[in-house]
């Protein structure tokens, strides 16, 4: 039995508003007086109106595809270690439900939002990732507005009018500073991925929160494009200053493995004279000289969860709890107690 | 205008025989005598057949999406380099013409084949890429008969029926083995990938064949799984023979860095006492001490091309031929001559 469900014009002519307000309210962004947004809210509610009604609603057969727009260079795609996990634990899930994932990388913004639409009109996908979050992401009013099921890939930001997945990352660098804090440390240097990303920052501020609640002054920091080249060029940088860091948390490994290089060129022994620390764990990390400490995230088992969630909204079903663990921190003997 | 198109219910029927023994003629696998065969053939031609016919009288509007199916456990679609590159330059040239990647990964070959079917009988994918090739691949036949457009990524085997793009490995490992035998080795180890895997046993021939072209014996070889721990093992196999090697060339980087550490661990130097090679050049080679030399291919053009003649079959245009680069040696620190 088909029966009609609400759509996001209903939403807006029950509160006497414009569907954009609606969006906009339902997404908790601002620009929606504190009054209009709970009574928008209100006649959703009482509506019965959900992200995957709409869907629903269109969709009498099933595209058994889930979709995930990227607005990213080829480049930075084939660099970033998360995607590959991320996916393979998407696949996981999505193949014991026989979906498939369509993948698709575009240049910009623009295209990207024009990819959303497409593949939700076109019935081509029952849900979609965001991944790459934005601050006030522009993407959750735009699906919101598409009424398409959607998983929100990491912390939940704003309302969190969609369900999010995601792994804290803080706890797992302030474990890695506090190791080091631990083993007596008080120059403790981060090498930090680009501030555009979120990840990039949250692992900063997490590094900036622990030295200070242990009432350690801030360590320099560099700002890198986590390349392996620029990980290097930032180890540089920080061995030439006047005094140097005894300890660096890194903001991945590949920067941390090409440190460990840079310091054995210079003769620099580690973790005598430079203890070092990376973050993900990748596969390599137990097998540089020295093993390095890291931090282990499992991508995969987060991949999946976020699956696992998108496949359920697109059911209506209820949702599961995901069950991921927080960064642990993996020690190695790339740190040590600094010399005296 | 819609003209009706030769199936290959149409080829068979001309030239007498099953659909089943079309598909077998058309992919040249045995179990087809040489003068049926050769009728089949004829009749194909005659009638204009091509692969991609079947699918274009089939679809009137556009899927605007490949496929991409792997039979492939999730641990190993993350462990390998490859795919991330690949994919991303498969993604840039799709994006180019608003075409989306539908990637499915399954756990078996009765599922991959279950996934071809699907995909192509419901319209949801223009065309298909073959990767992970087996030699007499019973999924040609499968694709010929389905009428879908394929490309196999990889060498062309058999008949070739569908057109491939490749890369071949072999002159790069040759020239990463020449490289060594000029610098005056003679014990040149290699840490080849699974035999199972085209790549793996093209890359260990290759070996093989260079060393023999230059009057030396065979060196050690083991086996692995690809992965750093793998390796690390593989090294220290090797480093405990009566008479170790001189020089070793892996069939990946990953495995070179953990042979590297293995080195280092055990005070054996690098090169002074032993000349260690990678393959494929990931951004990290440059990176590790002493940096390794490494063998370069550009698997993002490789993706690209793949792409792009895909696209030209779906589309029904003439093939351009794609401008890959063969893969070179980048000599680094990590080789030298051997100790007298």
């Amino acid at each position: 039995m088909q029966v009609s469900r609400p759509t996001i014009s209903d939403v807006a002519r029950a509160a006497g508003v414009s569907k954009g307000a609606v969006s906009f309210a339902l997404n908790n962004r601002p620009g929606v007086a504190a009054d209009t947004r709970e009574r928008i809210l209100a006649a959703a509610r009482e509506l019965g109106w959900t992200p995957s009604s709409r869907a629903r609603a269109l969709s009498v057969s099933r595209a058994f595809a889930v979709g995930l727009v990227l607005a990213r260079k080829p480049e930075t795609l084939r660099a970033d270690p998360f995607f590959p996990s991320f996916i393979a634990g998407v696949e996981q899930e999505l193949a014991a439900h026989d979906y498939a994932l369509l993948l698709q990388v575009v240049a910009d913004q623009q295209r990207e939002h024009d990819s959303y639409r497409r593949l939700a009109h076109g019935g081509r996908v029952d849900g979609v990732f965001v991944t790459d979050l934005l601050v006030d992401d522009p993407r959750i009013a735009l699906l919101a507005e598409i009424g398409v099921p959607a998983v929100v890939v990491g912390p939940a930001l704003g309302g969190g009018f969609f369900p999010a997945v995601g792994v804290d990352d803080k706890p797992g660098v302030a474990a890695a500073v506090q190791h080091l804090i631990d083993l007596g440390h008080t120059r403790i240097a981060h090498v930090a991925g680009p501030a555009a990303y979120v990840h990039g920052t949250s692992r900063k501020q997490a590094w900036a929160e622990t030295l200070a609640a242990a009432g350690l002054p801030e360590g320099p920091c560099v700002e890198t494009d986590f390349s392996a080249e620029s990980g290097a060029a930032a180890t540089r940088t920080l061995l030439d200053l006047a005094e140097p860091p005894t300890a660096v948390v890194y903001a991945n490994d590949v920067m941390a493995m090409a440190g460990l290089a840079v310091a054995h060129a210079r003769g620099v022994d580690v973790p005598g004279e430079l203890s070092v620390v990376g973050y993900e764990d990748t596969e390599l990390a137990a097998h540089v000289q020295p093993p390095l400490t890291s931090v282990a995230t499992d991508v995969v088992a987060w991949g999946g969860a976020a699956a696992r969630r998108l496949l359920e909204l697109v059911d209506g079903r209820e949702a599961t709890e995901p069950d991921l663990e927080s960064p642990r921190l993996v020690v190695r003997a790339s740190t040590g107690a600094p010399a005296r």
